[in-house]
């Protein structure tokens, strides 16, 4: 049995949120157990048989600046989620809290996997293909080395391997155009080390992609630098909530295109759930000694759900061994040439 | 009258589509003429008494070097365009040629201005409050000091209040986070520097945005270096194309939706209409000594008419000189702290 561990109080909405999320995903899958981390009294009244109240007494706002988060708030339900996966009593945590703090403490109590100096955050954004592609990193690390973006590839690998159960997936490298020759060094650098890795057989290097690939589905995984590929992700949010709003401006605008809404409402159902970002909620925290995923802090609960059902997806699917043996035979190439810089470390979101 | 040099022969289609445009816009403004520059051959056919055919034997191709375009192709298109509007003979040059060379070129030719190390490109992208947000650079720099970001800052304002009429538009840096402590170093010293120019009356500084205020439509301007800016905005495009694609599909899948996109058929034309990146066609390069617009290389005859129009705008509203007089005037603020690297000039897209 996969034993979850929810931080039930994080995001915008807390409880309300997360724990009728909790009970459809308990419904929907009668293998799993839960343990719904928080204020006792905030969660006594939730009574299900596989799921169990872990008490912790404190809560990381969404504005508190990481060290609030790691030296202040010791008995947060998003540390001590964290800390049942550090205890072995649940193989994944969820989270909808405070990025910056959820990777902090992750990373804290959990520490980063050999060859791995930077944990990244990954997530999937739907494609003309029908599926998704892996992007990352998505936030996490806002000034990235070449042997960085080389490490996020490789868990990247990992990570779509799990997911769309192809043992190759196809990387790329996010520039501004398709020649080997444009973007700044450290991603001609990246792509160099990128190049050696693909005929090394550690991973199936595409070369370089450009934005619209993204969406396009050109390549299984994208990696780019956290500041980038947290513009683009929100770019892209950004965009699609414009557009549903153009269409329902123009649906809504006389009698005859009310009418033909409703006329439309087959397409418009379809179409509402290809752009539900909700269905691809659910960013995982990649380069950990243990699995840990972050949930939207906007997410209601059929997101919170999906990020639930990621969660599951890489406990089930041995993501975290799946990572470490891909990261050991890439092990020669991931040596960093020179260590982070303080300055590097300094840029890391917190 | 204000005259336009047209390169005729760039672009992925060029006379086919250059020369149609051109007809249309000259149809359309009967106080501009046009310098139709190309191959003999090519535009000879080409007669409207405000219209004049100006040789050039060579063609900068689509995948030609920045070398090939500026040291052996001295008689291209897309250089004597230019040359004209160093020459005086026209107000504003346009070119759907290779971004690369056409910066390249018109910074050879023209110069830039006093206080500007970098020129940038700017464009404008559509947003939900039914105007557009201009966003610089995107593509020409991919690594900028915090000086050449308030320096895109200082441009970008001239652009704005041209277009808009406004002239204390509104500039956000885009960012990670609305916190001023997010983001890499560079961004979080721009932060500083734009709030002394904000403090000092140079610019109107909104704060920190992220990417989904591009489409928000938050600010008049958002300001980012040329990786992160052409990131976002071909990853845009890709999501606007997937999302017309699936419309398409959806709306053709069996009879019954067929009927209900017949009926739909106004509004899916208005948000076509509105969805149309062709309404958005045509960047400035800004900083240089003259006006040069670049249209997208694969633009039809309604995108390249379209950055015709935005050229037309700029010239006959004096651009060059607003974004002369903004910059002499935060000339104290534009002084670099030190002088770009070697390194740094060789990030310039080439």
């Amino acid at each position: 049995m996969i034993t979850l561990a929810v931080d039930c109080m994080g995001g915008d909405h807390g409880p309300r949120v997360t724990l009728p999320a909790c009970r459809n995903f308990l419904e929907r899958h009668p293998e799993v157990a839960l343990l719904l981390v928080g204020q006792s009294d905030k969660l006594g009244a939730f009574s299900h048989p596989r799921a169990t109240v872990v008490a912790a007494t404190e809560v990381v706002a969404m504005d508190d600046t990481v060290e609030t988060a790691l030296r202040r708030k010791k008995d947060s339900s998003m540390r001590v989620a964290i800390r049942q996966v550090k205890d072995g009593a649940a193989q994944v945590a969820v989270s909808a809290g405070n990025t910056g703090a959820l990777m902090a403490i992750a990373r804290y109590l959990l520490k980063t996997l050999d060859g791995i100096e930077r944990p990244a955050i990954a997530t999937r954004m739907p494609n003309a293909k029908g599926g998704a592609t892996t992007v990352l990193d998505l936030g996490a690390n806002v000034d990235c080395t070449a042997e960085h973006l080389l490490q996020f590839a490789v868990m990247g690998s990992a990570l779509a391997s799990v997911i769309n159960g192809d043992d190759q997936p196809t990387v790329g490298l996010l520039n501004i155009g398709e020649e080997a020759i444009k973007g700044s060094e450290v991603i001609k650098e990246a792509g160099e080390l990128l190049r050696s890795a693909g005929a090394s057989g550690d991973l199936n290097f595409y070369g370089n992609v450009e934005g619209n690939d993204i969406f396009k589905g050109t390549v299984d995984i994208v990696v780019c630098d956290g500041f980038v590929g947290n513009v683009a992700l929100k770019a892209s949010e950004g965009l699609a909530s414009v557009i549903v709003g153009f269409l329902k401006e123009e649906f809504s605008r006389n009698p005859l295109t009310k009418l033909a809404a409703l006329v439309s409402y087959p397409v418009l159902s379809a179409l509402k759930r290809r752009m539900d970002y909700r269905r691809y909620n659910g960013a995982a925290l990649l380069g950990l000694r243990g699995l840990v995923f972050k949930s939207h802090g906007s997410a209601d609960e059929v997101a919170f759900e999906q990020a639930l059902e990621r969660a599951y997806d890489a406990a089930r699917n041995n993501l975290l061994e799946r990572v470490q043996a891909r990261i050991a035979h890439a092990a020669p190439l991931l040596r960093p040439r020179d260590a982070a810089s303080p300055a590097a470390e300094l840029g890391t979101i917190t």
